[in-house]
């Protein structure tokens, strides 16, 4: 059964970052035992990551030792080659999303994590995302960049489960109803 | 303690109303026991309710009973008059809110429901929600009446309790951190 699926915090209102593009508001919610909120268990279900230029980007300016243990599949159409030192972590996909998908599906990897705000209102667009999991951290931003888009035609969900981390975080885990 | 509650269902998208104004995929949970989902205990809560003139016209247009039995304050600037028929259930309400709230917190009514997507904005945006009580529908309508609008500011919130109605439909009560 192969999935596409979408991890990701926003905030109630909707915003994935800021305005300024900050994330800091992600950690309004002290987490001094660094409770794991089914991250650990999602990257141990996934064969692979897709996310875009930016995305990818934005991770690559984090000061931190690159965070996957995961091969990560970077769609873009500009970028021409993926800088030396991520060789062999990450490879650059590109062209239709569903033919992307085939190549990779094809390759064997089925279970793939869908990241970054762009990709995802792609993916949603065409009716490719399987799964979300939804982190709703408690706080309006009141602006910023939106978790969802326009979509040609509504979609139905269906209700997995949902569940209070920290005693204030709620996370929903949604299916597509096909 | 005065109290200026949200109860209001949106798309997990965050949409109040399709792009048509239709409200059917309210209903696409089959909801054979009608379980009530915390309406009745907010309406034997509240003293009143506020909402915009859009919302006072959609409700007259059901073809039902005048659903309430708190008395109803339409904020308008542009009615000048309430039609007979709702004389003594619903008053004209005008100015800037912090008026408005202070005239009816002044006359008793301090437990007051706010509805209808415009008023909601407007009163966020002043910083003049206490209690948001969002029952989110498992489906994306990709398009529609947003629930929420631009703020001036971030607003940290405090999730009071989340649950689950009809094992698909999550409601997390939240009240503004202050």
């Amino acid at each position: 059964m192969k999935s596409n699926i979408v991890f990701i915090a926003t905030s109630l209102d909707g915003y994935i970052a800021d305005s300024k593009g900050g994330l800091d508001w992600l950690n309004i919610i002290p987490n001094p035992d660094q409770v794991d909120m089914g991250y650990e268990s999602l990257m141990a279900r996934i064969d692979g990551l897709i996310m875009g230029r930016n995305t990818f980007e934005t991770v690559c300016s984090f000061d931190v030792e690159w965070p996957y243990t995961k091969p990560v599949f970077v769609l873009s159409n500009t970028l021409k080659k993926i800088p030396k030192e991520y060789e062999g972590k990450v490879e650059l996909v590109q062209g239709a999303l569903k033919d992307v998908l085939a190549h990779l599906n094809n390759k064997g990897y089925t279970q793939l994590y869908i990241d970054g705000g762009a990709t995802i209102q792609s993916f949603l667009k065409e009716d490719l995302i399987d799964e979300l999991i939804i982190t709703t951290i408690p706080i309006l931003l009141g602006g910023g960049v939106p978790l969802f888009g326009d979509l040609g035609q509504a979609k139905e969900l269906e209700l997995v489960e949902s569940k209070t981390y920290l005693n204030q975080i709620v996370q929903s885990h949604y299916k597509r109803k096909r």
